[in-house]
């Protein structure tokens, strides 16, 4: 059997840079989980001394406090700079940039739309930028037409795909008179997409390796799933099964935005033995 | 034959308003024609004694000088308003807000992109708002991509179609950074058209009446073509082909935003006869 890796995949720019500072604050904690990979988090831990912390109150005076690349609320961080610790910003630029249009937009009167999973740290983080409650939706028969007002900021989650974003952007400009659409879905999700739509196209079996917990890698799983039947999201090596390869000539691999290269490495090693 | 209105047809607020004004200023002129519609032309000017110019020109001190329902362009507005005339503006407030809008995107430094014909007249105004040069487009291919900057605003004719509007948007939503979408489209025209649509559903012949220049008009007829064959622009009642209704049963009539009412009546008496 074959094995393919995709293109594109595994960490982006804001995972790897979010690592390197965690990697060099030894004996920091991160506020909340740094990325969504446990094994990464343990990795950190035993290697690096970095621990995780889930409350502001679980913070001690003195303290190395990273902030996670998904970023946190701006109560939190209004919290954790009351306190006498040391903040390090380890926020993915690309998600500060919506945290940030959310602030100046609603400053200046525009009602927020956020596209996204309102239970998911970085959407709870950029919704908190809001002076008034935004609405956050997940698809166009989420919005409530009743409570749009006429001037509308739009964002979205950074993974999330960019057709569903513009459905929800038309259905704005059809119902509003102005919409400002802020596109700031990240590219490296698109490229991650697009390498597994392309590698799911030709495999007969498909391997994503992320956190089951991790949006990003959970689309991946999606989208390689259109195309290819026997797909499967894994996190760790332990969790393939021989079974699932009897009979299949490519086994296509692609990762999550927050899958550590050594895990990878990993499942292709055990699957290679196959 | 029976003989059956649109819902809604002919002229819009901003032509209603704009002959009103024509009327009340007997002797004035206007500047370019008031609306696209030659006999409406010729009736102010008959019974009003409201007269059309082309050029500034053209205008003498004194003059009362009506600003046409399209509007006109900034520096024609500029050179009016050196000279010792009365200006009175008759502008559609649905086309000076496109207008107002553009001054502000263009000054705040935003790409200035317009949906609609660029030899429109109220295309050729609203573009000469822009401090930079605008792209001004009618479909997707018409944007040069190369040209495009980051920050983009997006306005429209007034009576352009809204789903081709979108597309506009959405191409500009995936390749630009920032989008200001102002759905500057008329009421009006979406009412007119949506009506025109029903009615052609049912009719087997539809007659629109309205200028041949008018691009509402020309929208209405194909938006009938779309479900009616049968389907004739007419400007004014002796046009009108006795053999175009030969084993019609139900005549289907509708008018352009720019179509008055004695107009729409003269071909209705003369269908009626046949």
């Amino acid at each position: 059997m074959e094995i393919k890796l995709a293109k594109n995949f595994g960490f982006c720019f804001g995972v790897k840079r979010a690592i390197n500072i965690a990697e060099s604050i030894r004996g920091g904690v991160t506020y909340g989980p740094l990325i969504h990979n446990q094994s990464e988090i343990d990795r950190l831990k035993n290697h690096h001394n970095v621990g995780v912390v889930e409350k502001t109150s679980e913070v001690e005076n003195g303290q190395n406090v990273i902030i996670r690349t998904h970023g946190i609320t701006k109560n939190d961080l209004l919290e954790l700079q009351k306190k006498e610790v040391n903040l390090i910003d380890a926020t993915c630029p690309f998600v500060t940039k919506p945290q940030k249009i959310v602030e100046n937009m609603s400053s200046e009167g525009y009602q927020i739309v956020i596209f996204g999973d309102e239970y998911h740290p970085e959407v709870k983080g950029v919704k908190s930028y809001s002076e008034s409650e935004p609405m956050v939706v997940l698809s166009v028969e989420d919005i409530d037409l009743s409570k749009l007002r006429n001037k509308v900021a739009l964002v979205s989650q950074t993974t999330r795909k960019v057709d569903n974003f513009i459905k929800i952007a038309e259905f704005l400009i059809r119902n509003v008179s102005e919409v400002r659409v802020f596109n700031t879905i990240c590219n490296a999700t698109f490229d991650n997409q697009e390498s597994a739509r392309e590698l799911s196209q030709e495999a007969d079996i498909m391997i994503i390796v992320g956190g089951k917990n991790s949006s990003n890698t959970k689309q991946l799983l999606k989208i390689s799933l259109e195309n290819c039947k026997e797909s499967y999201l894994v996190e760790e090596a332990n969790e393939v099964q021989n079974g699932w390869f009897t009979g299949k000539k490519l086994c296509g691999i692609t990762a999550g935005a927050s899958t550590p290269e050594w895990i990878i490495q990993g499942i292709i090693d055990k699957i290679s033995k196959f």
